[in-house]
Formats: C-alpha cells, sequence, structure tokens
C-alpha cells in the first residue's frame, strides 16, 4: 500500500500542517476506501483547532480532522456487496462498537466504545483516502451532489435532534438558534409537518435567511427574562397555551431556559446545542407542565438514510447552505471562516484520485 | 340538604377553624356524595396552612383543606352504576373539563381547567361529606383497610413518576428523597421489577426505614460536588457505568444535579419532588448522555386504579407510612406535626355519619 | 323550539322519507346547533338502507342516516366559548362518554358508551340541524371550504389508519383498495414523508386516478395466490426484502393476504376495510416476521384537527374526491349512485337556514 | 486444534449419530469457547429429527442438533474482557450480521443474515464445546445452577413474547398452551405484574400444573366456535368486556380464534406458538377492536439478560419444569420423550472436560 494519502493533520492546538500518510488498509472484508472529495467543517473541528480539546477529550497525539464529508468509493473489501468502485457515497464518520448493550438495543450513538472520526485519538475524514465499513456509506443518487453529500452529517444530526421530539403533524416548534444545524431542524421540522415553525436567534441576518429557508416565524433574542422572551415568541406565532416542541440548537443558557418557558403542558423539548456545563433552568416550571426533555447525541440508525431521502425526495434542501468552497490546500483558511462566523457552512474540497 | 357538613376551613395563612356548611348536593346524575373517612395531610396542604398560597394559586376566601381521602358511599345519583351506599371508596381528589384537548389525548392531569381539591378556589375534602364523580371513586377491596385507602393519593403519584419512568425489569433506580412519596417510589419500583433500589436522603432515621421498607441500598446525602455524589451512588451499589433511572422525590437542588450525573447514557430521569423554581443544571452531562427527563404532575387514567390493584395484590404495602392518627377536630395538630416533619403520614379521622 | 328541521329518515331496509322534526335542542350549555350544508355518503349508511342493519347494529326505529357533514354554527349553548353563530365547521359525528376507562386514557373511539351519528338508535347528520358538544366541531379557515370540510370525516378516518401504521419518513407503504378512504389513506402517508407509495386494486379507473392523486406506483389485483401479489408489488415497486408499512383499506380478503405477504420483517399492517368476519390469514408469515398489526376503528383524539391542518396547510387535497352534489331532496339518488359505485364522494346539499 | 468435540449430529430425517468432530476454533478474538453441560430439547428439534426440514430450511447436510444450552467456560479470545475460563453461562445461540438495517435498530432476532444453532445449515450445541462471542454468553450468578441454565433460553422466548405483550401492573392475560413456553410466559406476566392469568390448554394435567405454577384461572379448551371459548373465559376470569392480553404458545387454530375474542376494545395480542401457516381468522373482530397483535420470533437485546435476572432474583421460577436428566450418549431417547410428549422439559448432560 503506497504512502499517497495527503491528510491535513491537527499536531497540538493551533497547530497544522499537511503530511502524507499510508493509505488506509480495508482491516475488514466489510470495509471501502472513499476518496474523500468535500468535506464541512463544525464548531467542534474549529475547537479541537483553537484548544486542542473539548472536555475530556484532548488531542495527545498528531490527529488528522474532519468528519462531514462525502467521497467516491476507491476500493471495496472481499465481501462487501451493496458498494462498488465509483459509487459516490456520504460517510457516516462513527463506527460503534456492535457488541455492546447499547449498540445491540439500536442506541449505536451511545456506545462506550465508539470510534468517531476527529475525536481523539481517532483520525478525521480530511485526507485523500478514508476508510469506513460499507454499511457507514450511504450512497447518493444521480439527482444529489457531492457537495450535497458533505452535508449529510449536519442534517443527519437535524434528522436525530427532530427524532427526539417526536413532531406531529400541525404541530408548533421553537428552534433557538439559526446555525447550520439549527436551520436543518427547522427544515426537518417542516418535512415532518410542523405547521408552526419558530427561529430565535440574536443575529437578525440569520433570522432572515431562517425565514427564506424553512421558518414561519422569527423573533430576535434580547436580554431580558426568560419567561418574557417566551411570552414574546408566544405572542409572535400565536401559539396559545405555548408550543408544542421547543429544539435548542444554541446552547445557550437564555435559550433554553426559554425554550422551557414557551411549552405548553406536556409539551417536549430537545438539546441540540452544546455550550455551558452548567446553567440555571426552570426546574419547577419543567416538572409542573410535566414537559419531555431529551438530550440528543449525534446520530443512529436511520438517521443518515432519512438525511439522503429527505434531499433525495426534495422535502429538505441543503445547497442553500453552502456558502463557500476552498482547496484542500487552503483547509486552514476554512478553519478561519468558521471561527469567524463567516456563511453558513464550508466546505473543503478533497484531493481527488 | 341539611347543614351538617362539619368541614375544616382555611380563612387565610395560618388561620383555620371549624364551619358548619351545607351537605354538598349531587350536581350530576354521576356524582356520589362521600362520608369521608380518614384524610392524610400532605406538604401543599402545609404550605397553603402556613403561606396562604402556592404559586400562582392564592387562598384568597375560606377554603376546607385537605385531599387525600378515603370514605364510605353516602349518596348515590340517579345515572350512578358503580358504587352503591356503604361501598367503601378512595377518592381521587382532582375532576378535570373531560373536553380540552389534553384530557381527550388521555393527559387530563395536564387539564387547564381542572377542579382539584384545597387548590384555590376548590374546597377540600377535610369534610363529613365530599362530592365526586363516581369515575373518581375507587372501590376498596374487603382486604383494603379505610386507612390504607387514604394513602391511595400519594400511592397514584408515585405510581406516576415511576410510570413517567418506564421502569423495565431489572434496571437500576435512584430514588431521592426518603419521605412519604420517595418511598412509595421506592416501593412500586420494587413492584415493578428494579433489582437495585437506591434510597438517598440527608436524614439517616429516614434511610434506616426505606431499606427496611423497599430500598435495596441506602446513601447518604453530603455537601460536596454533585458529581462525588454521584460516584459515592455508583460505588455503593455497584452501578457500572451509572444508573438506568433516576427520580427526584425532594426537589433539593444537590439531589437534582446528583440525579443527572448518576445515570447511564441514555437513562431517565423524573422530577417528582416540587423545591426552588430554577436551579443550577448539568444541562452538558444531561445532553452529552442523551437523557430522558420527565416532569410528573399529579397522576391520571389508570394510576389509582393500579395503586388500589398494587396494595389489594400486596405487592406494595401501606400501613407502615402511617404513623399517627388523630381525630376530625384535632386536624390542626396533624397540621403541626407534619410541618415538624414528625412521623411519615399522619391520618386525620372523619366525622362519621 | 320549532319544528322546522327537515331530515332524512330511514324507516325501515330499503325504505326512506323526509320528515319534519323538531329542531334538536341545546342539552348541554357546552353543546352548539349547526345548520348542516354539505353531507357525504359512505359504504356503511348504503348498507344500513340496504340492510336495516351492520352487525348488532339494527335500525329498530326511524332513524336519521347520515355522518359526514359539515355546516354553519346556528346556536350556541351559554358556555361555548371557541364557537359563535356563522363560524363554518366539520363535525365529529361520534360523542364519547368522557367516563370510561378508553375515554380516561385517550382512546375514546373505543368507548362502550359511544353515541355515534346514523349508528342506530342514534339519528344522523342529514337532517336542517344536528347538535353536538362544541369541542366536536372544527372551526375550517378561510381558505377551506364547507363541500371539504364534509370531507373531514373521511379524512379523519384516513389519519387514523396511517397513525396507526406509525409511519416514518422514507418509507414505503401499500395501500390495498383505491375508494375514498384508500386514496384518502395514500395522500396522508405521502404527507408524512413515505417516499414509495403503492396502490392496489382491481379497478384500473381508480388506480389511474391513485396515481394522479397520490401513489407512486400501482398493481391491478388479479385471481391468484397472495404470495404472488406480494411478489408482483414488490418487483414493481422494487420494494427489496418487502414493504415497511400495509394498509388494507378494501376488506377483502385477498388483500388482506397479500397485506401480510408483501411486508418485510417487522413491518406493520393495519386494518382499515370492513368486510367478511372470518378470512383465511398467513399467520404463520405474521408471526415468522414478527409484524406489527393493527385494527383501525373510527378516530379519536387529535384526527379531525389534523385532518383539517393537513388541508389548511395544503398538504392534503380533498376537492379531486367530489364527483358529485345533490339536492338535499335528491338525497336518495345519492345513495343510489354510492350503491352503484359511481364517483368517487357524492355530498348532499343541506337546507340552508 | 484437537479432534476431541464429541457431537450428536442430525444426518437426515429419522438419522442421528455420534461424531468426533474438531474442537471449534475460536475464529474472532470476541470469541469464547464453551464446554457445554446442559441442553435442552425444545420442538423445533424435533421436527428436524422427524422430517428433516421445517418449512424452507431445510438439513442437506449433518448438522449438529440443540440450542437451549448451558457450560462452563474453556477458552477466550484475545479482547474477551466480560469472561474467563470456568464462569458458568447460558449461551444465546442466534449470532446476527450486526451490520444490517435491522440489526442496527435493535430488532437483531430480524436479522436476514442470522447463524442460528441447530438451524440449518448452522451447527447446534449439542456437543462438548461450542464457539460463540461473548456477548451471546450470560454469565450465571452462584445461585443459578447450569441445569437451570438451559432453561434461559426457553424463557427467553418468553420473556420476548411478553416484552411484545406490553403487560401493564394489574394487567389480565390470557395465555393458550401450557407447554414449556406458556407455563414461561405465565409465570413471567406474573412477575411483570398481571393480577389475573388465564391457562388454556386440552390437557387438564397441564393446567393443573399451570395453577401450581402461576396462572390464576384455568380453563379447559374444548370443540366449539371460537366465541362460546371466549365467553367461558371471561366467565371463568371474570374478565368483564374481556382480556387486556391474549398470549398465543399453541399454534392451534380454535386458540388463536378464541384469543381474538376473548380480548376487550384495545387489547393486546401475541402470536408466540407456531401451527399451520394459514387458519381462519376473525377479521372482523380484530378490527372493529381496534386490537394490537404482534408476532413473536425468538428474542432480541436484553431478552436473556431479563431471563438471567428473573430467575436471579427468583421472580420466576424454572426448576419445576425439568422433568428429567439423560446422559449426553442417551441424547436420541430424550428426543423420543419430547415427541411423546413426556414430561415438560427434558435435558441432556453434556460431556465434562
Amino acid at each position: 500500500m503506497g504512502q499517497d494519502n495527503l491528510s491535513f493533520v491537527l499536531e497540538k492546538a493551533g497547530s497544522v500542517r499537511y503530511e502524507d500518510r499510508p493509505i488506509p488498509p480495508l482491516t475488514s472484508p466489510y470495509d471501502v476506501r472513499v476518496n474523500v472529495r468535500y468535506t464541512g467543517i463544525c464548531g467542534s473541528d474549529v475547537h479541537y483547532w483553537t484548544h486542542g480539546a473539548i472536555g475530556s477529550f484532548v488531542v495527545k497525539s498528531p490527529m488528522v480532522l474532519g468528519h462531514e464529508s462525502s467521497g467516491v468509493i476507491a476500493g471495496v473489501g472481499d465481501k462487501v456487496s451493496s458498494l462498488k468502485v465509483g459509487d459516490r457515497v456520504a460517510i457516516e464518520p462513527g463506527i460503534p462498537c456492535r457488541r455492546c448493550v447499547r449498540c445491540k438495543e439500536g442506541y449505536y450513538n451511545l456506545c462506550v466504545d465508539m470510534r468517531f472520526a476527529a475525536t481523539p485519538p481517532i483520525d478525521g475524514t480530511l485526507a485523500k483516502y478514508y476508510a469506513v465499513p460499507e454499511d457507514f456509506c450511504y450512497k447518493l443518487p444521480e439527482s444529489v451532489s457531492l457537495e450535497e453529500g458533505a452535508l449529510m452529517e449536519p442534517l443527519a444530526v437535524g434528522v436525530h435532534i427532530t427524532r427526539q421530539a417526536q413532531i406531529k403533524q400541525g404541530q408548533s416548534v421553537v428552534v433557538f438558534g439559526a446555525g447550520p444545524v439549527g436551520l436543518l431542524c427547522m427544515a426537518v421540522a417542516k418535512a415532518y409537518g410542523a405547521n408552526t415553525i419558530v427561529a430565535v436567534d440574536i443575529n437578525e441576518d440569520r433570522l432572515k435567511f431562517a425565514t427564506q429557508y424553512a421558518a414561519t416565524h422569527s423573533v430576535v433574542s434580547q436580554r431580558e427574562p426568560a419567561p418574557d422572551t417566551a411570552a414574546r415568541i408566544i405572542k409572535a406565532a400565536d401559539l396559545g397555551l405555548g408550543a408544542d416542541v421547543a429544539i435548542d440548537a444554541s446552547g445557550a443558557e437564555p435559550c433554553i431556559q426559554a425554550g422551557i418557558h414557551v411549552l405548553r403542558t406536556g409539551g417536549s423539548y430537545v438539546q441540540g446545542g452544546m455550550g455551558k456545563s452548567d446553567i440555571t433552568f426552570p426546574i419547577g416550571a419543567m416538572g409542573a407542565k410535566e414537559l419531555n426533555i431529551k438530550g440528543s447525541f449525534r446520530y443512529n440508525s436511520g438517521d443518515y438514510s432519512t438525511a439522503v431521502g429527505l434531499v433525495t425526495s426534495k422535502r429538505v434542501s441543503v445547497k442553500e447552505l453552502i456558502t463557500g468552497k476552498v482547496k484542500f490546500t487552503d483547509a486552514e483558511s476554512a478553519f478561519q471562516d468558521v471561527k469567524a462566523a463567516k456563511g453558513i457552512k464550508i466546505l473543503i474540497e478533497g484531493v481527488q484520485d
């Protein structure tokens, strides 16, 4: 196996370089090798780049970055039956152990032995080639481009959050945070039949985009007690006794608080965003309204194929979110743009084989 | 209709008196009149007595106290078919509107037009007679005493909390707070097949009672960071990656925090206790572990009949919790004892007809 | 109260007449009186007309026919708050007792004391006026016509069937029977995100309509062993290991059998159609594939409001199904047309007040 | 690897012999080798022995029989962490592919690439040694014997059936068939809180055993219309409007029919038994009562550990079901006894190493 596998490597916080690494072998007969073509950058990638760690996950040795990728099959193991060389795919970047209780229950996102791309010490997808089991590749139909394929990862995050919310036809949904994941939650909620979708953010440009994209209403977040924000949202979108569902895709304390206050009795709340570990939380309102609150961590069975299906059937459009593309050799500039909150989603082009 | 209906009335915060009120009429042909025989006192009764209000529910005119009652049927409406005079019953004290969306969905505890005994302005059950629709009375079999019947209300609270937790056979459950509701949650969790039941409280006497009653392990709560409490609980009960279920029946901030930290990924948490409206909450741990968190508010369809069934089948015993009985004319002393945290559950005898 | 309430009455099998009956009083302060404007005819109406009975429900005394109606509010009870005179509404025609276990659980369609319009001995809606509780009237927005409003009943049937099937985004659904209810199930399945919707019927014209309306594929049913029909469906729609969901809206034995055989392991089947009481059924395939099979009986909480919402948001269109309208005084001709399977849905105009 | 692995081999229908086969290698580092100690015989084993096939599964080359086994760990792969040589275990005998959609959803029992012991062409467990992944072995606590360990397989079947039935505290359950699986369903239903458990069988001795073991009532099945059997059951056990749950563990047509008729509206039915592929089925009653009907196929995530937990916690006792033990070299006699319906469960002792 040759050495022709140019990779974008994080050495330590703030320090990246390109490295020619060995082409990854197919360690299982069910593995495929993907020539990575497009990779999106996400807040967690940037966080590793700037801080060298997220919580207990610390970059201790050089690690390839990137986990939102699409590509073209460049090699297949002996037992691979669903894919062939040349197929265009979206890559699901976390491979669970398949043996623990959570995996066998269907919650493989909660696997304690998960190997997730660009989560230390597992290398990511910002390389010419990436090897992965065939069942974690999702074939893209002709109508879906490789650029769109790279968006399947954040869309799967949105699908999972929305699934946790168990949205029913005709419900009202308030989404806090109009970044990529929040926007995709709005789009999925719309596809799932939500009639009222309220976008809440501090950034009016984002809100403008959100209402053009998927939201029916928008509310600017401002400094005030959370019950007041909730009251403003209820009034703006005519939510009566409160919203059926609230989704936080911001991780911001005031949003989480307003999300609880904005719900009707028996409503559902999903925590999609990540921010401070500990916040002030309206536990009394939560209990008295008998809310259903769920975390949402990555994605599991069905989320990626649902994501591809939503785009294929044109129920969700992701093209609008792609606001820039850079060459592989300019990868660092993409990280700088995401850090500076420029655009919505920037893609890094891969090295074609 | 006569005037022979001695009632225990709260005039305003701190001020109670006995009053001879009219015997309640049967306003619907489906109503029954119950001669109340035993009434338990709960923290909310005491709170109205001491403060004259709970949150937005304010005692503005004199209100009969009490809502945990059993009694004997003394009169029935024309269309009553399930009960007859002389039947011994437990009374479910909250009557929903039966017409709103929540009622018709099966969540009548979330009805916005609920008429709940001893929640202003609705009179409670501490009277000689109480009128209620027949379907909110639960016939007690011969093997269940009227004293036990008065415990059906807190048991239904425990049944509802435990139902929200969706306990499965063989699971581990940590219950914070070993007061009446916490103890009953432990007993119900045991009946539902939990193999490990950990009681957590600051009071060692209560923990001793808990382990004799239903818990398999006990842990004394102490001043320390919540993750440390969680670690001590996990170690004490050998919970491996964490507990399957955590129930808070204390309302105390350190318990709520430890309840989140003690759970495994994908675990379930139910907020049963009431305390401060806003607390510091480990939202990061909640999200990353993809927890399921639910409020629990009173009880709804099936909870009371399950409560009676659990006692009838001897899967749950409530006798041990009755630590005192006082005459109707000494009702105020029972309130004083509950306020002073004397005993577990004190019953007030009714006025026999 | 006057006598001005012209009604279309079934005296006994085959014998109908018009009768001027008393205007129905508002027996509860929550009742409204509706001036009925449009009424659709359903197979069960025709069955009572031709046979005088359905199963154990026998027409023993003259009964007003009709239960698929829209109208305009003509009077309201003292406590009615959600409607006023002049509002345009769809009428949900079955009023449950609201007190039994099933009602309080949220399954009011299974109430044993249900009073359902035009199910003996309860009078139906083919009258100038009909009285009903306000919470069983659904206000139509301006964009929805009274003609469409009369279709809310069969649409609610389709919504309930589809809800029983728990369709998930991207799934494949096979619907047997392309009559009004089958067609509406296809439309609802599409709105709920089904990607493949196969219509199966013996009538090629109906199939042609189905594919223009909502189905992605159609298969003509023919005399053959059921596994062969299933194999043809799987091949025609490229269903791989089988369909995710099968819905029978035909009641026909060969369809039911093919519906079981067409499913993948773990698939879901809903019995919407009514036909013979006892049929030959592939229980072995059902067990070995661990299928989920559900009956579907009328509709309950949320189905009518979902129906109105689907039409309001234009996710489902019902106009195409209205193939004829007759004057109130020609009602019998509508029954004859439905019996002769002419058109899809014929409406009877009401007597405007 | 030696040749010392005496195995009980089915050559073709009716013809068995002992064969010394190679000791099975550990093909994965997560595999363990078990010295099989006790193996129960099940109807499917006998069916292969007598007919050489079950449906499409045909014995085309010699196959080792047996799949209900316990044993002692005799060897472990390099990465095995949960077990060590000498541990006593129950063996789950079906290994799914872990990669297909059903596996990743948590329904690995529905895996199309399942390798199940003694289902052609996969060899069974009636051998001195059997190799299996560690996560399909369940460690037995000291209090559970290896004989009981061999009963974990049918108990897991009963746990899965009962799980499909979603039994709630206090419900009534009718179980058709009082063979090993039916009896274990009764025991599990009792452990899960069913208050009324009715055993139905044609064999009065079995019914007598059933009521001593776990049933609260018994009804002798007899030739009569199924609604009459249902009416007798309802009367015998005072089931009012019908049973909450019916479980068929007989596969017999009259039982399946009576199972549908015995249920209340909204009740649940599970098909556990296997018999004729096609039967006459009361589809009308099923639909009108809006029943929930499920197949049940083997077991999946959590069922085996629940089975071991139920026996460990003494909520279910399996000892009573063991009515005979034979030496490994007398294995064929055990098959003859099961074929002749002698006793309840006969165990074949393994060859100790």
